[in-house]
């Protein structure tokens, strides 16, 4: 595939028009002023297609996700968290099948496309159910298994130890190296230090991350000071050697000074998620100061129950728009540290070292935008027309290791109309059950 | 126009599925179970379209904007306030031309348009060129000339008391009502007494409404009360019979309890900007205090150097997410207030009382949208979908008085073309001059 006259986002993030790019076998082949076919020894790059109007950019890596939760858009709507979670939520779930998981994992899967999302961390149940779907949209998953350890024993007493093992070699880098699986800790307070410590090793052994959810609500936060002498959720990862491992930390909304000082010793990607945070009154994360420590910061949907869609653009919008507002300066977090969270930030928080940036002999993870409306003019800034005045449905086309996952509407992989009138049904039975 | 089988939102915004819904000489003949012309007396609607996978929905009331600042769109990011005002926003500003004014106002609303919204109340300079560019496009605007009045003399001495009575005879009520002229007081700080005064008199005397800027940044609320012996704006403002018209008051960020009980009792509509609020560091207004007190709160997008769109989408999710994520509580401003701001309370605020629901009698501004998309589905609380999940990007038809002002890409008043190519050159000129 090669586009003539496309607008891009270079590999710094700089705003060009006028250039020719190519992709081949996966890859961003070309990215140049000349059309490459001039070449003498110019490989066929297949279809050409007219760029004018078009910007193409790094696709984008969605950190933290809970794909299934689709079949839970609208259910729990204005309550307190608690009730939230104990009378609608986990009852909800509670009822999901494998089945359920598949649907409502494809149909998150095509929404991701869609918006120009080609990659997800997701921490939920029913793995192989998942990557199904995402092996069939096309999309790269980082999978994780989700471990309640409410019981203090070793982490090889519980079952999953040995279904993570079978995940590993069943799925771990499989479909070319778009799926891959991490390990799981849900939270600081529905685990125990023993077992917590065995996730740790059993990792360090596989050589597989950490997805953890870190201080989400302050009194997660303070919960764990009192039953840990005064220990942060990431003091207490600290101290379990969970940070010894690279970590997708989803939330980290509390998080304190020294916290942050630990996370950027240890290397831990924080997975901001503004959406979730803000409709579940959770707060807003530190992210300024994140930032300016040098944290690896990305960007998360969350389920569907705490956003409501899997538009990243969204979320890149309310990380610069809250960073400052927030903190009541016009100057902190700018529309580049939010594009950089939202692409470059999560594939190196997945282990994805050649994604997330428009480079040559980088993966073809592109997103190619319509900038023909009004919203797009004039181009004076075109990073802050993409983050605060552009919509993830102005993405027209999404490549995912250079195959086409979303184009005008359709997603080869995925048979919309069936996905929505099975998730339809599906979330019927369940509510019915209830 | 006939819709068969579409969802809507009635009047109570409960969402149905399966209706009729007739358009006839500007407003909203028909909703019903029935197809209208089985009648015996049945009138012609026209074309007849079919609403599979469409909501009709009102269309948007915008209660704040700056149209002509669509120029300014990412010229000034990332700085402090005064810096943004006073290096970048006001010497560009200052080298705006009528016709600069005419062509980005023109973008503007072709803009709005485009995301569902037919009305705004705007405040700006060149108030013809304004008015031109909005009956091209097939809107509806409260248009008001800006005042600063920074000498203490009475408002007849400034040529804008005549120049605004001019407007009135030229302009008000014209296009079959869809301009209207309000009064504008700019702000506290720009202003003084005696003139605030005469433009309360002539407001009362036209009969007509006036449109001011409130407590925006905390500063500018704290040096109100310095200056007028502890006096908050809104006090300053109510002491000077200036609330004793309809009054929109935009931003409202740093209004106290008390304020709150004062714009009750002089029926104050509030513009509420959370995009603007949020950018330009300045904090959030205490919405839910002013809903539960029974404040009229509409929602605005302020101009584009501060939002970056017009996309009021946006603004309803930020209204509905950020009342919550401000006060950590996840039950606070319901998605159906943010409707409503978008809609009915800003339809009321410009005095459209026949506006801003979908209602037999009432006016026919609709937006259409096309909810075939994953983001939708499951369809299991829609006015959730729309505020948490909509776009303004999903209208694919926008009516104005039953007249299309926006269908699959065209705005049939403007050519977007030619309105991009001006807005470019023209930025490119007055930064040139800068």
């Amino acid at each position: 595939m090669l586009f003539s006259n496309i607008s891009i986002l270079d590999e710094n993030f700089d705003y060009q028009e006028g250039k020719w790019l190519g992709v081949l076998d996966g890859k961003i082949a070309y990215i140049g002023d000349e059309d490459p076919r001039v070449a003498a020894d110019s490989p066929d790059f297949g279809e050409v297609i007219d760029g004018k109007d078009r910007l193409a950019m790094p696709a984008l890596y969605n950190a933290h996700a809970h794909a299934p939760m689709t079949l839970l858009r609208g259910y729990a709507e204005n309550v307190p968290l608690q009730q939230w979670l104990n009378d609608l939520v986990w009852p909800f779930e509670a009822k999901m099948t494998a089945e359920d998981n598949y649907w409502a994992t494809l149909l998150s899967c095509a929404e991701m496309a869609r918006y120009g999302v080609v990659s997800f961390s997701d921490m939920y149940y029913h793995t192989r159910d998942r990557a199904r779907a995402t092996v069939e949209c096309g999309l790269k998953a980082n999978l994780c298994e989700g471990l309640l350890a409410f019981e203090p024993k070793p982490y090889s007493e519980y079952p999953i130890a040995q279904l993570n093992l079978d995940l590993i070699d069943e799925l771990h880098g499989t479909d070319e190296g778009r799926i891959l699986i991490d390990y799981c800790i849900h939270a600081e307070y529905t685990s125990n230090p023993i077992t917590c410590a065995g996730v740790a090793e059993a990792a360090k052994a596989a050589g597989l991350p950490i997805h953890v959810h870190v201080s989400e609500t302050k009194s997660e936060h303070e919960e764990c000071k009192e039953r840990h002498d005064g220990m942060t959720p990431i003091q207490y990862f600290e101290s379990l050697g969970v940070l010894d491992v690279p970590v997708i930390a989803a939330h980290c909304v509390w998080v304190e000074d020294d916290d942050i000082r630990i996370m950027r010793e240890h290397n831990v990607s924080v997975a901001h998620n503004p959406a979730s945070n803000m409709k579940l009154g959770s707060g807003f994360a530190p992210i300024s100061k994140m930032l300016r420590e040098g944290v690896n910061v990305c960007l998360g949907t969350d389920g569907m129950a705490s956003n409501n869609n899997h538009d990243m653009f969204q979320d890149m919008y309310l990380m610069a728009l809250l960073g400052k507002g927030f903190r009541l300066d016009p100057t902190a977090v700018s529309p580049k540290q939010a594009l950089y969270a939202a692409t470059r930030a999560g594939a190196l928080a997945q282990g994805r070292e050649d994604c997330g940036l428009l480079k040559e002999g980088f993966k073809a993870d592109i997103a190619i935008l319509d900038i023909s409306s009004a919203s797009w003019c004039p181009r004076t800034d075109m990073i802050g027309n993409i983050v605060y005045a552009g919509h993830g449905s102005d993405v027209v086309m999404t490549l995912c290791d250079g195959r086409v996952v979303y184009r005008d509407g359709v997603c080869p992989g995925v048979d919309i109309e069936a996905a929505k009138a099975e998730l339809a049904s599906r979330v019927k039975r369940i509510v019915a059950s209830l």
